[in-house]
Parts: structure tokens; C-alpha cells; sequence
């Protein structure tokens, strides 16, 4: 009689933004009328590029014909990416790279979740609170032990390092979704010596490294020295330069990153080989395409059009009173709910006085109770026009 | 300090088509005029049809305005695509399927491979042998217990229900790869009679249901009474309609299926809401441009070229005296070395006699030993100068 995955018993049923939806729906079946933002979850709103849907275009056409048609791929992505990658997102901050190093996929999420695939089931995970909730709930999909790592105002939302326990694997998002706090080459620092010491290993999501504006964050972890014998690092396309839909990422695995005398960069190739069969060529073709110079002004120009509108937000919500962090280096903002509120309840408010639809903090965490997460990615006009109706609210 | 996966020590550190591409690439080293003809790795070489292009090409064109952009879909999959899975591939052969019982991804291959990870490490799994290599890695990775089931001349290269254990997971690949024979309807009714029986799982791949010309050979399991409680199905568009570099596919999990109170549907959709984010858009609606009476007719075509192709390579090995399965009711065609060769020998001669790449039997398991496999999805040129240099090497 065949035995399902028990761990699955202990994840919740269902998925923090079904529970949104769901209450959302409910409350449009009720108000029909109601005009809502959405400043949930995070998916963007700009189109893709000119560029990338030119290429997009172009390398469909070539699939029409017998000597540029394109079947399998490497399973770790093509070199033409693998290169741009090397060149433009590493060696242009100084980090060396091969090409070998960089393994395309469809996707960061994809990426941090089967990473789990390689590493033992009796690792203790470290994981901050509040987090993406992926890299908990595929822990405990695995049966992993799991320590969390409180994230609040008392250590401006940065973990501190473990006093009680000694984490195998470490999981590190900065700049951080959800709060959107960032941390400076000398924080990081600390956590990449620490790794190294105890011989933890760092998976470092680093999916948001394009919205960084301060001098002192580093973009990624391998800017950090000793960083190649302890981590991992994840990127992704979507919040870039909206491939949300398009689906591309890429996971970076260095050779020197050992356990004994196993390289993680063999077994990763072997995982993606046997499991997974490379991301759809005329995707990663549209990621090549970034790498021009017209591709480069296309993600800027996103990005600061995003990052406008966190200023705004950010602007606007601290004008009423109400406690904002992130939204400097990320596209997040972490709002304190006033007057001691739960984060569901403050979800409710906005949403029925507001018609804003946010995210409960406390979807990501226990330490995410009390807070919502604001996203940039909505229209200039609609996160105008949200900032207005909660200023409005909170403007007593 | 973090301690790998050890169940990755289990399996070899290189997989099948590596070795293939090894001995070739030395072989043109030494031979660099040599005119090599694949039929190794199952790679088609048809382009896309031109009703797919079309569907990438506008599709891509949405992505370039704000009010046509797609973001995150569904994880599961669009439900245009579903709807039309449900209507096309299944209700068009009597089987009654919800569209949430059709789970679109990146391929079948990712879904066999992934599908291990909401079930349990203890359980038994019965692989045949010879055998496609992702079950059997993937289980290993898991530590899953295995029980190979052989696959011989003996018993028509049909497994026989165990006798001596009794498996929890089964799985089964008809039309096969890498034998090219397919089950009809009693045969694979016998099979899902005894899961239900032991309360077994039948994990069944039916990529190559396209290929099937005989009335008595099912295309889906769901078509056999009884499997709906026992089955989950795998298909893909790769070489159904060329799309092995676009990369999609789909896996039906009823919702009858259970293990105690648990649906198997409600832990498939689990697992791929929290370890993937959909498919590609532009991908999905491509797919969904072969349910078009064009889309439609050009599957046909192809398969119609590529099965002219299995049956021009077996008419011809077989007049040179060579034993020959397959090819029928699948692109593959598996072939008794002569003279008690074994598999890499067979492979050495026929690259170096005959400029042909072949996969070796023994790559897809001890059971394969002594054969090979050739593929029909070369282009007929190919085919048929392969064909004549293989006939004229054997034909002594």
C-alpha cells in the first residue's frame, strides 16, 4: 500500500495569497463596485521591453525552420546566457566567475525550492522571521528541522547570529522580502565569516539586488570574501525586467563550495540534469536580450519607475503617522499596523475602508504579526491613488 | 556543518547521453570528416508548425502592452489550456476529467521526477528494466527502495506482475521508451486491477500515446476502468509536436485518488504551488495552438514523417537479420545486437562502421544489455542513409 509524504501533513492547507484572494472575492461579491488596488502580492504591472519581445519574436520565428529550430538544451541553460551572465552580473562587480558556475532555470522559485533536493533531510535550517514563506514551507515538506531567526524593530528587522544553536543551512534574502530592509557589505560580512567558521551553508536569495540604491549593499553575496566556499546565490528575471510570466532565474553554484570532497556545484548539475530539462530556449533568448545596452535601459527605466512609487508610498504613509521600513533598496515597504492592530485586522481595514489589498505580515511569520507588506509594482496612478485613501484614513 | 544529500553517492556520476556525446566527440577528433548520422538521443528535428509560431509570436505581442501583459499565472497551469486538455486529449476518448485535475509544467520530465517528492521515502518502487533512467535516478536521489521488473524477449519486453514483492509505486511507460513496444488494453487493465488490489500507485508516462496506430493499445490509463483510484498520468508536448526546446507538459492526478482521507490532487497542487510558478504564458498558449484543427493536423504530419521513419529503419534491419521490436505504436525502435554483441560493442561498431549514433542498451539498464535503441525522429534523409549503412554492414 503505497505511503504518501507525511511532512505534508504539517504545512498548512492552503496558501497565504489564496487566503487574500479568497477574501478579496468575497468582499467584491458584496461591494461589486468597489474600485480595487492591489498592492499585494507581488506580481508587476510594466510590459516587457521592446527589446525582449523583439527577441522573443525573432527566436520564435526561428523555430519555424529545420536549421534554426531548437530542441533540448543543456539542462543547465545555454552558454550564450550562461556568458552574459558571467560578464555583466559578476565580473562587472569584480566576482570571477565560470560559466559552469551559473545554471539557468525557470525560475528563482523553482531554484530555492529543489535546492533542498541535494542536502540532507537532518540539516537544521535556519530561517528568518518573517520570510518568503517557500523556504519554509519546503523544509518542512522535507521533514527538516527548522530554527527561526526573529526579525523585528529590536535588530532593525536583521537576524542575529545563532547564541543557541549552530544552523547547517542558512537561509538569507537582502534585500529582504518582505520587510525590504537591506544589509551592508559589513552585515553580510558577518554571516559569510560565521558560515565558513561553523561550516553552514548560506542559500542566498538575492532576487531583488537590481532595486538596490545605497552604496554600502552589496548586490551579491560573492562580493563578500570567503563567500564562495559557503554559499549559494538565487536571481531571478521577474522583478527585473517582468518575466513573472516568462519565467526565467538562475542559480549561481561555486566550485569551491565543498562538503568533504564533494563539489554542490557536481550534484546540483546532476540534480537539474535527472529532474528538470532546461528552461524554454526562446525564454532564456528574451533574458539574453537584457544584456544590450537597450535591455539595460529597459530594466533601469523599471526600476525606477517602481522605486518612485515606493518613495511615494513610503512618503505619504509616514506622513499619517504610520511606521514604514524597506522601500529604499527594495521594492517592499513593511508597515507597522497603529493602535497595536493584527495584521488580518489591519488587512480588513484597508480593504474595506481602503479598497487597498495588502499583505498580512503575519502571512510571513510570527514576527510578521502587527504588519502588512506594501508592493511598488502597481501603476504610478493606482499607488498615487491607494496612498491618497490610506493617508486619508490614517490622517486623523 | 551541512552534510549533503548521500543517497546522490548512490547514483553514477554521469548520465547515459554524456557518455554518448563523449565517444562520439573523440570518435570526430580522430575522423573529423566523418558523416555522422543520430539516432541516438530522442531529440526531434521538425520545426514547429506554423500555427504554434504564429500563437508565440502574437502571444509575445501581448506582452508588450500594459493591458495585455500576463504576470504570474496560475502554478497549475492557464485554464484555457486545461479546459482544452480536458476536452481534446480525454473527453474525446470517453474519460471524464475536471480541469483541475490537469496540471500544466515545464515537461514531463520535470513532473516524473518531482512526483516522488509528495510521496513517501519508504515506499517500494517496481521500475521496469530496461527503463527511461529519470525513475530510477530520481527514486535513488530519494533512497527509495527499488524492485526492477525485467523486460525481455522472454516475456515480450512486458513486465510481469510481481510475485515475490509487492510494490507500492509502479511505474509504467506504454508506448515505451526505450523498447518502443506498447500494452493494449487487457494488458495494462491487468496492471491497474493489481494496484487497486495491493493499493498500489501507478505512475504512468504517456509521452508517446501520439504514436500509437493500433486500435487495441489505450493512449491514456484513464481509458481502463478502474484507474482513476490507482493512476497518475504524464504527457507531453515534446515529441508530440516538436516542443522539446519550448518546454511543456501536463500531469493528471484524479481526484478520486487517495491514500487514506489524503487527495493525491490536493498534495500535487501543494507541492507545486510552493516549488513552481507555472509554466511559460507564451509557452502555454503555444500548446494551446495545437488543439486547432491546423495545430491538429500538423501533430499528425509529423508523427505521420516520423513513423515512416521508424518503419523504414525496421523493414530494412530486419531484411539484414537483425531482430527488431518497436517502432509500431512508438518513435522508438529497439534492436538485438548480432552475434551476442554486447550494448557498447554494438554502439562502437555501428559508429565507427557506420558513422550511426545509437544509444546502448546497457545505458537504460542490465535487461538492455545486448540491444539498441534507435530513434525515428531523424529527418528521412538521414534515416534512410543510416538504414542502407547499417543494412549494407550487416547484409554479409
Amino acid at each position: 500500500m503505497f505511503k504518501i509524504n507525511d511532512n505534508f501533513r504539517n504545512i498548512g492547507e492552503s496558501y497565504l495569497f489564496s487566503d487574500i484572494a479568497r477574501k478579496v472575492s468575497h468582499y467584491l461579491d458584496e461591494n461589486p463596485d468597489a474600485n480595487i488596488i492591489r498592492l499585494g502580492i507581488g506580481d508587476v504591472t510594466l510590459p516587457l521591453c521592446a527589446t525582449v519581445v523583439d527577441t522573443l519574436i525573432s527566436a520564435s520565428r526561428e523555430q519555424a525552420h529545420s536549421d534554426t529550430f531548437q530542441g533540448y538544451g543543456p539542462e543547465q541553460g545555454h552558454k550564450f546566457l550562461r556568458e552574459l551572465i558571467v560578464r555583466n552580473d559578476y565580473a562587472s562587480r569584480g566576482v570571477s566567475l565560470d560559466y559552469d558556475e551559473i545554471f539557468i532555470s525557470d525560475g528563482a522559485k523553482s531554484d530555492i525550492a529543489n535546492i533542498g533536493d541535494i542536502l540532507s533531510a537532518d540539516n537544521l535550517a535556519a530561517i528568518t522571521d518573517p520570510v518568503y514563506p517557500v523556504y519554509l514551507d519546503t523544509n518542512i515538506m522535507t521533514g527538516r528541522p527548522v530554527h527561526m531567526l526573529p526579525c523585528n524593530e529590536d535588530n532593525d528587522f536583521l537576524p542575529k547570529l545563532p547564541v543557541s544553536v549552530r544552523p547547517d543551512i542558512i537561509y538569507l534574502c537582502y534585500p529582504n522580502n518582505p520587510t525590504g530592509v537591506a544589509m551592508t557589505y559589513d552585515e553580510l560580512g558577518e554571516w559569510v565569516d560565521y558560515a565558513n567558521h561553523i561550516g553552514a551553508l548560506i542559500l542566498f536569495d538575492s532576487a531583488y539586488e537590481a532595486y538596490i540604491s545605497d552604496n554600502d549593499v552589496p548586490h551579491s553575496i560573492f562580493e563578500i570574501e570567503g563567500a564562495k566556499t559557503c554559499a549559494i546565490e538565487f536571481r531571478s528575471y521577474s522583478k527585473t525586467a517582468g518575466f513573472t510570466g516568462l519565467r526565467c532565474g538562475y542559480t549561481v553554484v561555486p566550485k569551491e563550495l565543498m562538503s568533504g570532497n564533494v563539489k554542490l556545484n557536481d550534484l546540483w548539475r546532476r540534480r537539474q540534469s535527472t529532474k528538470f530539462n532546461g528552461a524554454s530556449y526562446v525564454v532564456q533568448r528574451a533574458a539574453a536580450a537584457l544584456y544590450t545596452d537597450e535591455g539595460q535601459r529597459a530594466i533601469r527605466q523599471n526600476i525606477d519607475y517602481y522605486m518612485a512609487n515606493a518613495a511615494l508610498l513610503k512618503n505619504s504613509l509616514t506622513n499619517c503617522g504610520l511606521r514604514v521600513y524597506g522601500g529604499k533598496n527594495a521594492p517592499y515597504l513593511w508597515v507597522k499596523a497603529p493602535d497595536k492592530l493584527g495584521s488580518w485586522n489591519f488587512f480588513d481595514i484597508l480593504l474595506k475602508e481602503a479598497n487597498v489589498v495588502t499583505t498580512p505580515g503575519i502571512g510571513f511569520g510570527s514576527q510578521g504579526e502587527g504588519y502588512m507588506r506594501l508592493t511598488a509594482f502597481s501603476t504610478h496612478e493606482s499607488t498615487k491613488d491607494a496612498a491618497s485613501r490610506i493617508h486619508k484614513l490614517f490622517n486623523k
